[in-house]
C-alpha cells in the first residue's frame, strides 16, 4: 500500500526441501508454497496491532533535521519529566538513526507534505511520570497524523510510551529513502492488563545486558511485565543485604555472577522508563537447593534409613527460625521491588525428603495431616502467605497452590502453566473469583522446527467454559523462557520474534486472527527489531534490508 | 585432576521442572539427576580427543612475558611461512587474552616448572605453506609438553594448525588465575579425511562476517571442509564476472546481499590459513530458481494447457544454449574455487513442470525416453558432469544422481543426505566403489528441545553392512545447517556446540563414546569457545567462568 511496504515485500520460496527429509515432512505447516510473494499488510509492521487504526494514502514527510518529539500544549506532563524526555530521544534514535544528530538549523522548512513535531499531550491531572507502573495502569492512547503535526494523547504517561512506539512502526522509507508517514488515526489500548516475559536466571545467570536489551525488546512489543524468576535450585544470583551469605555461598560465582543491589535499581528503573513492572519471583518451598547453601537449617535434611543422608529436600517447614527468616527475607525484598506483586512459586513441591525425615513425621502427627504431605505444604503456604501479606504486597502463585485449597487473598493471581488441562483450570480458578494469568500454553524453552509462533499465536486465553464474570478474571499472560537451555549466547534470538506472536494475542483485539497477515506484519516488524539491534531470528526464509551486524 | 578442572567443574541440577510439562517429560533424557556435581573427565577440555593422549600429572606454569611460539631448528617452514605465522599469533591470543600484550623484557626467567617455548617443526620436505589442503593433506601431528620446551612436529602444516589448537586446548588457568598446563604427550591424526559444515547462504544471506566467525569456530573443532552451498531457489548471492546479471538480478539485493571476488577470495584465504577447504555447491537443474531471473532461457517454462504459465521449472535440458552457460560458469567457478572439488548438487528434481512443456515432450520421445524423466534428469547430468571434468575438478553429488545411474568419474564423492535408509545407501554407493560422505544423521536445522547433540554423538558413520574395502570408501560426513531458520542472528548458538559432537565423531577414534566424559569435556570446551567470542550455546543448566559479552 506505499513505498515501505513495497521495499518490505518478502520473497518468499517454499526452499529447502533438502533441508526436509521426507520423514518429516508431515510434522510442520508451511505458510507459502512454491515461489510466490506474500501479499505485505494493510496495516504495514504495525506490531502488535492496535485496536483501531485507520491508515489514509496521503504519504507525509519527515526530516531528521527538522522533527522533533515534544509536550503538547496543556500536557501534564513537563520537561521535567524524564520518562517522557528519555522516550522521545529514544524514538527519535530509532527513526532517524544513532548516526545522526540533529544539528542547530535556523529555520525550520516545512512543506504541505511534511510532519515537522509529534505532540505528546498528556490528558489527565497526574501523568504518573515519577510513579511505577502496576496492573491498572492507563495504558490507552490516541494518534493522529497528519501535517504539520502529530498529535498523541494519553491520560498518562504509560499510555504515551505505548503510542510513541507505535508511532516509530508508522514511519517507514520510501525508495528514495527518505523517512516517511501515512496521514493515520489510531485509537488503541490493551486487550489485556498483564503481558510478561519470564526470564530464569538461576539455571543460567543473564548479565544485565542481556536482561536490559529484553526490557528493551519487551517495550517495542507493547509487553508490559517482566517476571524475574531469579532463583532457584542451581544458583542463587540474588544478592541480599539481609543475608549475604544466600548469594555469597549460593550464586554460581559470589561476584560475577550475582545481582548487586545497584543492578536489581536499574533493571527495575530501565523498566520502569518503559512502563514495565519488575516482578520479583522468590519460589519455595521446593526449587530452593540453592538458598541451603547460605542459610543453614533452612531446608529439610533428608534421611536415608535413620540417619541424615547429607542432601536436603524443600524449606524446612516446621522450624520457627523458618518462618522467622521468611519474615526478614520478604521485608527486604518488599523495600527492594516496588511493584504491588511478588510472586511466592509454590510449585512442585517434591514430598520424598519430607517423608523421609522423623521430625517432620513427628509433626504431621501432631497436627493430625496423617499422610496427606499436600497438607504440609498449605501449612508452610499459608503461613508464608500471611507473612508476605504483612509487607503490604499482592502475591502471585503457581497453580499448585490454588489446586491444594491454600487460603488466598481476594487479590491473589494464580498462574496456570500446566500443559494439558489448562483450560479446565482457568475455569477453576475463575469460578473460585480469583485473577488469573495464562503459561500453559507459551513455554517457549521448548522449541520444535519450523514456524511454532504460529502455534503461540494462535491460543485464545479465554477459550474455557465461564461466564463473562469469569473471563474477566483473565488479566492476561506470560511467555515463559525457562532457563536450561538458554544463557547469553542464544537467549535474544530464541526468544524473539516468537514471543511477539503472544504480543500480538495479548494485546490487540480477539479477532485479530489472520494468519497470512500476521506472517506478513511480523516479517517485517522482526526485521525491525534487527534493525534496532536486537538478533531476533528470522520467520522463514527472506532477508532484511539491513542485516544483523552482529554473530 | 587439575586446578583449571576443578574450576572447569560444573554443577548442575535437575533444575527445573516447571520447565517441565508433565506430557513432555517422556520426550527427551537428562543427563543427570537431582543435585549432582559431573566429574571432570580425565581428558580435561580436549576437544575432539586427539588418537593417543596421556596427561601426567606434572603441572608446568606459562608467561604471557616470556612464552613464545616459534619455528623449530630444522623446520622445513621458515619465517615466510605466513599461514604458521599467523597460527602462532592466534594461538597466543586464545592463551593469553587479547588484551595483553608482550612486553619488552630484559631477561626471559625461566624455573625448573616454566614452559617458555613451544617449538613448531614441519618435518616433510614440503610444507605445503603456500598450497591449499585438500581431502589427502596430511593433519596428524605429535606434540609433548615438558619444560622448558613443548615440542610440536607435524610433516605439514596441516597438522601443525590441528596440534595448535590441541595445545591451546591443553592450557588452563590454575586457583590463582596462573596459565598452566600439564606435561604431556599426543599422537594425532584425524579418524576421517572429510569432516565438514555446510551453510547455505541462499534462503539467508549471510555476512562475511558471520562466516568468518564460523570457520573461525570450524578450526576450533577440527573441521577442515567448509561446504557453501552459495545458491538455491530463494536467492544467488554469487557475484558472477562472467555473468554478473546472476546475481544484479538474482540476488535479494544486487549490492548488500552479494558476496564479490574479493569476499569470495577473503573465505578462501581465511579458511585456508586454517586448513579447511572451501567446497562451493552449484546445484542444479533443481534449486535453481534465482538462476532464471538474471539468465534468461537457462530454466523450463512451465505451461499451464498449451500456454505458458509464466513460472519457470528446473534447468531447460534440452536447449544447447544451457551447455554452453554452464561451461562458461563452471570454467570461471574452477578459477575462482581453487578445490580440487565443486559440489554440483542434483537432487530433488521436481518433474511437473517438464511434464507440462510441449517441446520437453518432443524431446522425450525422440530421444526414446518414453515417461521416464529421470532420463532426462541423468541426460542433463551427465552432460554438465562432461563439462565439468573438462575444468580439472573432481565433484560431489547429492545420492540421488548415484541413485538415478548416472556414470560418475571414479573420484566422485556421493553425498548421503536422504533420512531413513541411509545405512543402506553407504552400502550401496560403496558397493559400487564409490567414496562417499554422510550427511543424513547430521540436519543440525532440525531443533528439538533438550541434549539433541547426544544424537548426533551417538551416530556411527561405518555401521552399515560392507566389506573393509567399502567401509575405506567412506571419507567423512557434513553437519548441515540449511537456512530457512538461520540468519546473522541465530546462526552461530545455533551450530555449536551441537556440530562440535559431529566433529569428535568425525576426528576421534571409533571406540570414543562415552556420552558422560564427552558432556564434560564438551561443556568446557563450550566455554572455551565463549570465551573466544563465540556465542555458542549451553548443554544444560550451568555457567562458564566467562559469560558471553553479546546478547
Amino acid at each position: 500500500m506505499n513505498a515501505s511496504l513495497q521495499l518490505a515485500l518478502l520473497l518468499l520460496t517454499l526452499g529447502s526441501s533438502r533441508g526436509l527429509q521426507p520423514d518429516l515432512w508431515d510434522d510442520f505447516e508451511e505458510p507459502v508454497e512454491a515461489e510466490r510473494v506474500v501479499a505485505a499488510s494493510r496495516f504495514g509492521s504495525l506490531w502488535p496491532l492496535p485496536q483501531k487504526v485507520k491508515i489514509s494514502d496521503v504519504s507525509l514527510l519527515l526530516s531528521g533535521l527538522t522533527f522533533r518529539i515534544a509536550d503538547g500544549k496543556g500536557s501534564s506532563s513537563g520537561a521535567s519529566c524524564s520518562l517522557l524526555q528519555n522516550a522521545y530521544r529514544r524514538y527519535y534514535e530509532y527513526i532517524f538513526g544513532h548516526s545522526k544528530r540533529q544539528p542547530e538549523v535556523e529555520s525550520f522548512p516545512a512543506g504541505p507534505s511534511v510532519v515537522t513535531e509529534l505532540q505528546v499531550l498528556i490528558t489527565s491531572a497526574d501523568s504518573e511520570c515519577e510513579g511505577f507502573p502496576g496492573v491498572t495502569s492507563d495504558e490507552s492512547y490516541e494518534l493522529t497524523v497528519d501535517q504539520p503535526y502529530a498529535v498523541l494523547k494519553a491520560p498518562k504517561v504509560w499510555g504515551a510510551l505505548r503510542g510513541l512506539e507505535t508511532f516509530s512502526q508508522l514511519v517507514y522509507e520510501d525508495e528514495f529513502g527518505a523517512k516517511s508517514i501515512n496521514s493515520t488515526t489510531i485509537s488503541d489500548f490493551p486487550r489485556f492488563a498483564h503481558r510478561g516475559i519470564l526470564l530464569d536466571t538461576s539455571r543460567h545467570f543473564l548479565p544485565i545486558k542481556v536482561i536490559l536489551a529484553n526490557l528493551e525488546t519487551m517495550a517495542m512489543n507493547k509487553f508490559n511485565v517482566f517476571h524475574w524468576h531469579i532463583v532457584d535450585d542451581p544458583s542463587f544470583p540474588y544478592m541480599s543485604r539481609t543475608f549475604p551469605h544466600l548469594s555469597q555461598q549460593g550464586a554460581y560465582h559470589p561476584y560475577t555472577h550475582v545481582y548487586t543491589p545497584s543492578d536489581v535499581k536499574m533493571v527495575i528503573e530501565f523498566g520502569r522508563l518503559r512502563g514495565i513492572r519488575v516482578v520479583p519471583e522468590f519460589d519455595t518451598p521446593g526449587h530452593t537447593q540453592s538458598w541451603g547453601k547460605g542459610q543453614k537449617d533452612l531446608l529439610t535434611p533428608c534421611y536415608s534409613g535413620d540417619k541424615p543422608s547429607g542432601t536436603f529436600g524443600p524449606v524446612n517447614p516446621i522450624l520457627n527460625t523458618t518462618y522467622d527468616f521468611m519474615s526478614k527475607f520478604f521485608k527486604e525484598i518488599g523495600t527492594v521491588f516496588p511493584d504491588a506483586y511478588v510472586h511466592l512459586g509454590g510449585d512442585e513441591v517434591d514430598f520424598n525428603c519430607w517423608k523421609s525425615n522423623p521430625d517432620i513425621q513427628k509433626f504431621m502427627a501432631q497436627q493430625g495431616f496423617g499422610q496427606d504431605f499436600s497438607k504440609l505444604e498449605s501449612f508452610y503456604i499459608q503461613k508464608l502467605l500471611d507473612i508476605v501479606a504483612t509487607t503490604q504486597k499482592g502475591y502471585m502463585i503457581w497453580q499448585e497452590v490454588f489446586d491444594n485449597g491454600v487460603k488466598l487473598k481476594p487479590d491473589t493471581v494464580v498462574h496456570v502453566w500446566i500443559g494439558g488441562g489448562a483450560n479446565e483450570e482457568m475455569g477453576k480458578v475463575t469460578a473460585a473469583g480469583f485473577t488469573t494469568i495464562l503459561s500453559a500454553p507459551w513455554y517457549l524453552d521448548y522449541i520444535s522446527y519450523a514456524q511454532d509462533w504460529q502455534k503461540y499465536y494462535k491460543v485464545e486465553p479465554l477459550d474455557f467454559k465461564g461466564t463473562e464474570e469469569q473471563k474477566k478474571l483473565v488479566i492476561g499472560g506470560e511467555a515463559c523462557l525457562w532457563g536450561e537451555y538458554v544463557d547469553a549466547t542464544n537467549l535474544t534470538p530464541r526468544l524473539w520474534p516468537r514471543a511477539s506472536a503472544v504480543a500480538e494475542r495479548l494485546w490487540s483485539a480477539a479477532d485479530v486472527t489472520d494468519i497470512n497477515d500476521a506472517f506478513s506484519r511480523l516479517s517485517a516488524h522482526r526485521c525491525r527489531m534487527v534493525e534496532r539491534g536486537i538478533p531476533a531470528e528470522p520467520l522463514f526464509s527472506s532477508y532484511c534490508p539491513r542485516e544483523y551486524r552482529g554473530i
